[in-house]
């Protein structure tokens, strides 16, 4: 197959569907958030001030070589050392390597060689710009990272998100949306790796305006203090009002039950099933089976804490393959 | 040329001599010292269990692509990031790697192929070893680092130094040994970045006996701490005791006068130059122009801090090639 695929998003998601789709196209695009400003992305942001590297560093990886040790490398997260703690080795690499090219952009095109990777991975934007998000209180919090760990009570949503200040598309990235065959935002968290894609300046209008097919995967989780008690709807609507027009052509969602031994551990960081209230649309609705039957990973008196619910990768490529 | 040429010894010296030797042979190995103890390196040891990085990390820059962007990467040194500062990426690299892999061995041999090297950069041993020296007085200092940056009274010389435990060779250095034919000692520190190889049991024994010709390099000036005073008869001396037997054929030695203006930064640090007192004996003494005309590098309000006296990497392996 040599269709054209593009993926938006970050984060887990983004790589989960990356390792999927890659055994189907050679001609496949990552279009990855540029607004992280947690954990070691956040500390090597701050004290460097480049981009976030770590929904890079993961979609690079996705798309690396199953057995190379260069992926082993960039997955390497330190548990010692001064200052390494917690840090990743990929993200070391990709920031140090940013302030050696002169930018994030020219550090991906090394590193894409480096990790031989199929496919591209692009930043949605090389500006530097923060994430604020205001809750339906109107609390006004600033920082991706503040955001995705919120200091607030956790049951309020999200009503609105921006970029301050504003960022532009990254040429290359407006030229894979417009070139694509298939455009996939998602899976990922909404607003803090899907949304702050189409919050960049030239985005959505590529994205509505490209030949592509337009497939959104519903979140198989409500996200504690962004998107509580959420419904499957919700969830369009806002991919829809952050596009500015009701151009998505396919909604994916999950139709498997999870294992209620999963979802106590949900229960604890308050998130909930994303309660599938989808009614026809301008857009088609595809429900599958999407879910990964691995999330129970059991580990000698550790059977909950290291179980998560996620997609499947291999189900999700499959199901994004046959709209095409 | 398809001569095989082995260069002994660790640091900026060996840098020297294999960027000078790789354009006259494809069949060059840098064999260095696994004993440093200080900065990046130590750091990076003494919190990962690891060897040290920062010989390896030379010699493989030495015989990377000139105009490799990671060359570049591997020669960044942070000046910011918490932890990061004063540390060395291509340090980092070479310590997670070893991490990864599970030997400082399987990550020299990774990233000779990420640096697209020619020749090859070998461990001495890849046992963990600790550097000893013992004073005229009594004094006894242990690890390279403390060596190096001496507590003491400067005007101390070494009277020996030894491994703690002892290391076994690393069987492929002793192969590219036997196979050479031409083994290159220094140039380098006397005691921090020649003898530690030396002192690794195996390798003196395989450097005689192999059917190589044998050469030395004389230091250009004296090493505050250890090498106070001495000439170059004290060195050849130094060198001869550690090999066990007389078996070297060349004692290299330069012999143009040092730039005045230069040797005044060396009398704040109590080097001198190295007085060539040498008699011939049984090897042979080459007496050459060895030394780089680039020393006084000149920078507006900084033209002492930066001059340094050093060998010419040109000029070396000219030299070199001339015996074999």
């Amino acid at each position: 197959m040599d269709k054209k695929i593009v993926v938006i998003g970050g984060g887990t998601g983004t790589y989960t569907a990356l390792t999927g789709l890659k055994k189907y196209t050679p001609n496949l695009s990552a279009i990855v958030t540029m607004m992280d400003s947690g954990g070691s992305s956040g500390r090597l942001r701050d004290e460097f001030g480049s981009l976030p590297p770590g929904d890079v560093r993961q979609a690079l990886v996705a798309l690396s070589a199953d057995t190379s040790t260069m992926r082993d490398l960039f997955n390497y997260r330190y548990d010692k050392g001064e200052g390494l703690e917690g840090h990743n080795f990929g993200n070391l690499f990709l920031t140090t390597l940013s302030q050696v090219t002169g930018g994030m952009d020219k550090a991906i095109a090394e590193t894409s060689l480096i990790l031989n990777i199929k496919g591209k991975v692009l930043p949605v934007t090389t500006d530097n710009a923060s994430l604020v998000a205001e809750f339906e209180n109107g609390l006004v919090v600033e920082g991706e990272g503040k955001i995705d760990e919120p200091e607030h009570d956790g049951d309020l949503r999200i009503n609105k998100v921006y970029l301050k200040p504003s960022a532009k598309a990254y040429p290359e990235s407006l030229e894979a949306i417009t070139q694509a065959d298939l455009i996939v935002l998602g899976p990922g968290d909404l607003f803090t790796s899907l949304v702050p894609n189409l919050l960049v300046e030239g985005v959505p209008e590529a994205i509505c305006s490209s030949k592509a097919r337009k497939a959104y995967v519903v979140n198989l989780m409500t996200k504690f203090g962004q998107t509580s008690h959420f419904t499957a709807t919700d969830h369009v609507q806002v991919i829809q009002k952050y596009l500015g027009k009701d151009c998505l052509d396919f909604v994916f969602i999950n139709t498997t039950a999870f294992p209620t031994v999963i979802l106590h551990r949900y229960e604890e960081e308050h998130g909930e099933p994303v309660k599938d209230d989808l009614k026809e649309n301008h857009y088609k609705i595809v429900r599958a089976d999407l879910l990964a039957s691995s999330g129970v990973r059991k580990k000698a008196g550790d059977i909950l804490r290291r179980s998560l619910i996620r997609h499947d990768s291999d189900k999700l490529a499959k199901a994004f393959v046959e709209v095409l």
